[in-house]
């Protein structure tokens, strides 16, 4: 699988991309990776890494789109990285692109580059969620579409039911919709228009959800806007923070309590890998006509390491062919 | 001070009430609480507790409210519990009231009877969130309000403000505006106009703040529209809950780890304690002209006794007098 990696984005720079790639590379043999962006510094970091390997090649770009970037200037940069590199995509040079960093930037060039599935009205980005179960919850969408309408909604619901099925591996999904102040909602015109969709789609509606039932995995899907799904999802994520900190703060004082953190520390260990959206997460735009990645702002190499599996992944499960199958069954 | 409690409200029935009644009195010596509801099942539940204190009386209410009532089913049932309680407060025989369960029910009852504060448009729910500093964060509005307009949030930022400074102990409060995908929203006429309000208002406004600011305590306040504040409060709920079941499970693992789960025992006990909602939350109900707390809908004894904790200290420290002359002394 060959993968389109934008060197340039994040917060971290094109240090952290490198590193994550050497990681990838490593852990899979069959990969193959095209790194865009300024080609002198990307060399420089590749040469400093110490990395050498026939799998690697590096693609100029001239500009680069930068995380404070509004989408009049993403436009404005025609040669950016990320979009040469949402490009090698297109043109059947990648089977799958991977952008680092400003969220917006991406899946605006990537909708506008590859544009959308047959079927499909707007690209969401799904997220697979940690859970106090075996199966995560795939949460759509957490930030490509803050005004979100019935229809995009009810693809989403599609989408991430064949993600689930197809590449997490889970039977029959149940795709719930994620809702608060039900009372409130009940009455609102929108919601019970989105509601009534989803109990004709080929899916296994569980009708309202709330955050709960995402984090007890009372749902494999959880639908919802990109505004809704961006909180829950940096909510999450600011949580799990606040409490390992916490932790570790609380483990440290007196000897007993550290003598115990000692002894637990494996299972801290996995648990923060379990439930670490850099290593959990990866999050995948579904909808666009090409497999796309995108990875957190503040992404380190571990994460980029991620996104490139998930991509290299869904690349190989043929996600969009699925997709659009499910789609012409369905009509 | 003397504290009108809804008997009949909340997922676990009156039993629970009684048990936070209970501790709530043992606690507070000068507390007096007016128990209302259904005068029978109060007496029995009350006498199989053992319970028999001059401090508490049981007032009488015919109905109560449902936690699948909607507005109109509580316009209808005018002897509720809750409507009781809230009257109570509105005849001065209460200093504040505290409700268990519905929440709209109560949001709306409350700002029926006890109409809103001069100068205050919407009332909004107001719950401090742990955060890994030792200050908590004032999140409001966590679902009173689900269309908040920029006024409505001006005012939010106001009472909180002071509620922090003037309950917490918390000086000169930094005040943030709640705000995901900030690049999108830049754009957007409302949050241009709740950025400008806030910058002329008399708080030490810190700009666009997203949920990171809030759990690492960047900010003391954070304001949003009722539907963004619930989703945040309950994901952190729902994380929170995820991992302590996750460590649970992870330290039974083993000897050295059970050994280790064993020695950090204490140390789990107070984390628990310090992020569990029940504990320290209590959601104050800022903008009615009395005071009122909301209980979760599944309080147990000690949540209950915490909500009667917040809304004594509330009406002890004034701060319905507060927020009134710190308006007057801003016009």
């Amino acid at each position: 699988v060959r993968i389109a990696l934008d060197g340039m984005g994040g917060d971290l720079g094109p240090r952290m991309v490198v590193e994550g790639t050497i990681r990838a590379l490593a852990r899979d043999r069959s990969l193959e990776v095209l790194l865009v962006g300024d080609e002198k510094i990307l060399k420089r970091e590749v040469q400093a890494a110490g990395l050498s390997d026939s799998r690697l090649k590096i693609v100029h770009a001239s500009e680069m789109v930068l995380m404070s970037d509004g989408l009049r200037q993403v436009r404005g940069k025609r040669d950016s990285s990320i979009a040469r590199a949402v490009e090698l995509v297109r043109d059947g040079e990648a089977d799958g692109v991977v952008g680092v960093g400003n969220t917006l930037a991406v899946v605006a060039i990537t909708q506008f580059r590859l544009r959308l599935l047959e079927g499909i009205r707007r690209a969401g980005i799904a997220v697979p969620m940690p859970t106090g179960r075996e199966h995560p919850c795939v949460l759509i969408d957490v930030g490509a579409n803050v005004n979100a309408k019935p229809e995009h909604l009810a693809g989403y619901g599609l989408m991430a039911s064949v993600y689930c099925e197809k590449i997490l591996g889970r039977g029959n999904p149940r795709v719930g919709l994620l809702n608060v102040g039900e009372e409130e909602d009940k009455g609102s015109e929108t919601a019970k228009e989105t509601f009534d969709r989803f109990r004709h789609l080929p899916v296994r509606f569980a009708g309202n959800v709330e955050p709960h039932d995402i984090f007890r995995g009372a749902v494999d899907v959880a639908v919802c806007d990109g505004f809704a799904g961006n909180l829950v999802l940096k909510t999450a994520e600011a949580v799990a923070e606040m409490i390992f900190l916490m932790f570790r703060r609380e483990l440290r004082r007196g000897v007993i309590r550290s003598l115990g953190g000692l002894l637990s520390k494996a299972a801290f260990r996995e648990m923060r890998s379990r439930i670490d959206y850099a290593e959990y997460g990866g999050a995948l735009l579904l909808g666009v006509n090409g497999v796309c990645v995108i990875g957190h702002g503040r992404s380190d190499g571990r994460a980029v390491d991620n996104a490139i599996r998930v991509a290299a992944n869904a690349a190989a499960a043929g996600i969009n062919e699925r997709i659009v199958g499910s789609l012409a069954a369905e009509s």
